[in-house]
């Protein structure tokens, strides 16, 4: 069975050194969020992420979820008294607010545990996971009695969320809807539409699930701006607020996919259901984008932590197996043949993993933190400088971090040979469990089109203009230290690239904006390999000053170094091809006659 | 269900106009394959392979195989009665010699067959294909009672053939295979052991299985030196050459994969079973890689054939499904949304597939033809020269093509968005299938440490650098005209990249191994785009002229020249990438200490 370890000690050191969330404790939130009360929530969440999810991953991914006759759906065995467990220790509370009954922590810790979580069982941790955006969605556009009727018990993983998007005839272009929603005397409305693809739609895990649903009233304007979102309780709320007559919103049948086996993906069906407004009426796709956000930072995060599960797995084996000598000589004479670390090319593809992994587990929790800041930090400069970073860097941490999370967990299967295509060693099902990441919540390429199409231009360039000097001074900064001279002269070389190609999408995908199209892919990847050289810098610095302060635990900060080389050495030459690549512009891209592509 | 139709168009483009196999008619064998025989093959190739393959590839997946009790092992409804029919069709026999039954066609046309079954059903297609590496090993390294105990029945695909090499402690490393082969006093052998991993171990398609091999004789040298290869059948033949008393081998157990389901995974268990040397005693790991040369370049072709598989249903997909407006305004007006096909970065992956695809098939049929070559050009100078071409080529045709082969899969799955990820639909599958073929017959690392260690250093070099002057000279035969300027200076600059590598290998990989190790990969790749480049430029060279000498079917020859154009823009700028990275050396590679691998 695969082994799953908390990598705590990677997210304390983020948190504490690299972040220094420590030092923010004047901001409302953070006061509660010193590195000893981190250090233990970390290693806490990080304990029941290995004991009680790890151990139903690869038997949940085998039994997978089960549609009964009547509709219900039964997840694994085991899944629902993981669930129970993760209720009762409050695991769903960490950063939700208090006067809803969370723990009012930073996003920054939250985001770690979930990365944990989703290591271990990414099927399971989806259940909570989309509770969240839920959550999020009517936190901010919730009227004050919706949020008092299902924040409370939503919080407390007492009931579950979802959100319903997709339709058959469309995902990505959600302005092209038929759900209706029907208003009713009451003020309610009567939903009846199909929703598919919709994750944790019905299951067995809590007493009632609360639905995010996009619809259109009649006479709705066309397209997305006549889309509006409502909340559609599986049990209507009797007098008291509790689960009472059953809603006309149902499962009409569970997916059969690739992978993430043990999460329910529903086609629901709601047959004049009845729901509420969220927000303003036609006003839909602005609260749907508030869940889709936070969503999309969350599958960034599952990017990472398959990765990172991956990773460990892939590291055991080459500890253990032996196959080949190493190309300098025997290592142990002793054995009939070396360990598969002795192999340059298997340490190139665990360095890789290392690289990756650190780099954006580092960029991630740092868009938790900016979560936070949008919100709590101390002057509006800075709320707006935080709210400009975390829209740039969420296409980017989706995006590249999914696809990248996918190269790294086939790399790590590849490790295990043959040993790795074979179902019950496991590997295989991080590869499958990742390769969803990089689809939903926005594909990949709508995530690229988001970068260049949308958060580029937004205020001018404004977020960019400051990604490209956060990533000026700190290399400044680092070439300050000699024995950072190198690293930073590469992220400066990357981060120049960047800003070539930003100014060649300004002038080239003003003229013809499939230039923009065709080029966002490798500008998406371009801007990743910026972002966690950025990282890199910041984390090889933090270890520098430990090592330099006769820090203890000298091996963690040291490979941090060499991984920091590894990064600059074997991530960023990549950067000046995408940049190459991308400026040959649409037309080579666009110039094949639609009807020359089938083959006959 | 998935669609197919097989490329025979292309195909016969690359076999008459760019290989001009039919130039070739002097050769033994190729008197046959003049362009009308050559189409006639091709096309009921193609159709075999999506008439009677093609609807059994999702069925096989679902199903997959069933060992039953007594160990015997039933594939997947329809197999039996589609290998039936490609026996009846003779499609085992088309580059088989004549004496034992085959039909003695070059194998650039049966290479050519291959790819559309392997695309149609690559589990299906294994079965034979395995056969055909036995085959191989039996006319090279058997006697003539082998030859004429088993050929004709094998070439006739009454009997199938496979591979027996790994075991549990080894797969890569096949010094440390235990299965012994004990001398009898009849002149037989007694082989006792356990193999794994075996494809078409057991089955029903047939009434006999051949197994070959490899196993250790008492007192062999330690070490790859002390390896023997035997055929071992699974009825033994009786004094008329029919299966007769059963053989003491069975299959202990089937394995649960990621992918090709439909082809049984076997545990063999030989106990004492009867099997002859093939070949002399010891020298058992040179036949073994006259099987594992055919199969490498055989796995190399399910790289692109699944990529065109998958790829013919993005296209599909893409032609069909409605989702946003193009950039540049809306293009059917008459519709709520346009296709898929008007956005850039779906063209992109289209395009990014079509480049690879018709550029691999390119380069994998003509390793076909320096299979003939080999044996069947005029003087030895050509057949050496084949022969090193051959073996440069066959680790890049095997890692690069699997590599772009599974990236390619992935990517069309993309263009399907949530509904790739979903069984039903066989996006994923293509992309589970797809993945084996990077780990078996050689992970792929081990394909770029036979380029780097191996094929490089051969001869002083001699296969390289005929290499790099088959590329300059088709470089400066482009040049000539005007319309190829651009692709041939992109590919001349990639031979330019490799040949640099090549130099920085000669002078640090000597200097340590473990330099050659770390860029191994990187190398092979560079040397991928290089042979694709080579390719492409070829293809555009043949269509040139075929337009110029006024061809009908001119849209075919025009989309040749835009994908050709679209490889030099978008798959030439990664070759200084992989260089740089690969002249960064194993020093960061290797730096980390291996007891800081493990998280903890």
């Amino acid at each position: 069975m695969p082994i799953y370890q908390a990598p705590a000690r990677d997210a304390r050191f983020i948190i504490n050194e690299v972040l220094r969330v420590g030092e923010l404790g004047d901001l409302p939130g953070f006061e509660g969020a010193s590195a000893d009360i981190v250090d233990a929530i970390i290693e806490e969440a990080g304990k029941f992420a290995s004991e009680v999810l790890a151990p139903l991953n690869a038997t949940g991914d085998k039994e997978g979820c089960t549609r009964h006759q009547d509709g219900s759906v039964s997840t694994p065995a085991g899944f629902r008294e993981a669930h129970g467990q993760f209720r009762e220790a409050g695991w769903g509370t960490l950063s939700a607010p208090e006067e809803f009954g969370g723990q009012g922590l930073p996003h920054v810790i939250g985001f770690a545990a979930e990365e944990f979580m989703s290591s271990a069982n990414m099927a399971f941790a989806m259940y909570p996971g989309l509770t969240n955006g839920a959550v999020n969605a009517l936190l901010v556009k919730g009227s004050p009695e919706q949020q008092a009727a299902y924040l409370p018990r939503m919080v407390a993983n007492e009931w579950l969320g979802t959100m319903n998007l997709t339709e058959p005839q469309c995902g990505t272009d959600l302005g092209l809807i038929r759900t209706r929603a029907e208003p009713q005397l009451d003020g309610s409305y009567a939903i009846t539409g199909t929703k598919i693809f919709i994750s944790a739609g019905e299951h067995d895990l809590t007493d009632n699930i609360i639905h995010l649903v996009l619809a259109k009233t009649p006479d709705a304007p066309e397209g997305t701006k006549g889309i509006s979102l409502l909340v559609v309780p599986k049990f209507l709320l009797d007098a008291d607020g509790n689960p009472g007559e059953r809603n006309s919103v149902s499962c009409g049948a569970i997916e059969h996919k690739m992978g993430i086996h043990a999460n329910a993906t529903c086609v629901m069906n709601y047959d004049g259901a009845k729901g509420w407004l969220v927000g303003e009426e036609n006003k839909g796709l602005a609260a749907m984008f508030i869940m889709m956000n936070a969503a999309r930072l969350g599958v960034g995060i599952q990017g990472v932590a398959q990765a990172e599960a991956a990773y460990q797995n892939g590291v055991s084996y080459a500890l253990e197996r032996r196959q080949g000598r190493a190309l300098t000589g025997p290592a142990d004479l002793g054995e009939k043949a070396d360990t598969l670390m002795v192999h340059p090319d298997v340490r190139r593809m665990l360095m890789d993993a290392r690289a990756f992994i650190e780099g954006m587990r580092a960029l991630s929790l740092w868009a938790g933190l900016l979560v936070d800041l949008v919100h709590k930090a101390a002057s509006e400069e800075e709320r707006v400088a935080a709210d400009d970073m975390l829209g740039l860097l969420t296409p980017v941490i989706k995006g590249y971090g999914t696809d990248l999370g996918y190269k790294v967990a086939t790399d790590m299967q590849q490790i295990w040979g043959g040993h790795g295509y074979i179902a019950e060693n496991g590997m295989e099902q991080f590869v499958r469990d990742a390769r969803i990441a990089m689809i939903y919540e926005g594909a990949n390429g709508v995530q690229a089109m988001d970068l260049v199409g949308r958060k580029l231009a937004m205020h001018g360039g404004r977020a960019v203009q400051a990604f490209f000097a956060e990533v000026g001074k700190e290399c400044a900064a680092a070439t300050a230290d000699e024995r950072l001279v190198d690293l930073a002269g590469r992220v400066e070389k990357t981060n120049g690239e960047l800003q070539a190609a930003t100014l060649w999408l300004m002038n080239n995908g003003l003229a013809n904006p499939e230039n923009a199209g065709a080029g966002a892919y490798d500008y998406m990847h371009l801007t990743g390999i910026v972002a966690l050289g950025l990282m890199w810098l910041r984390m090889a610095r933090a270890s520098l000053a430990a090592l330099d302060g006769g820090a203890e635990d000298k091996a963690f900060y040291e490979a941090k170094l060499i991984t920091a080389r590894y990064f600059g050495e074997r991530y960023t030459p990549e950067a000046g091809a995408l940049r190459r690549r991308m400026e040959t512009g649409a037309e080579a891209v666009m110039a094949l006659p639609v009807e020359a592509f089938a083959r006959g």
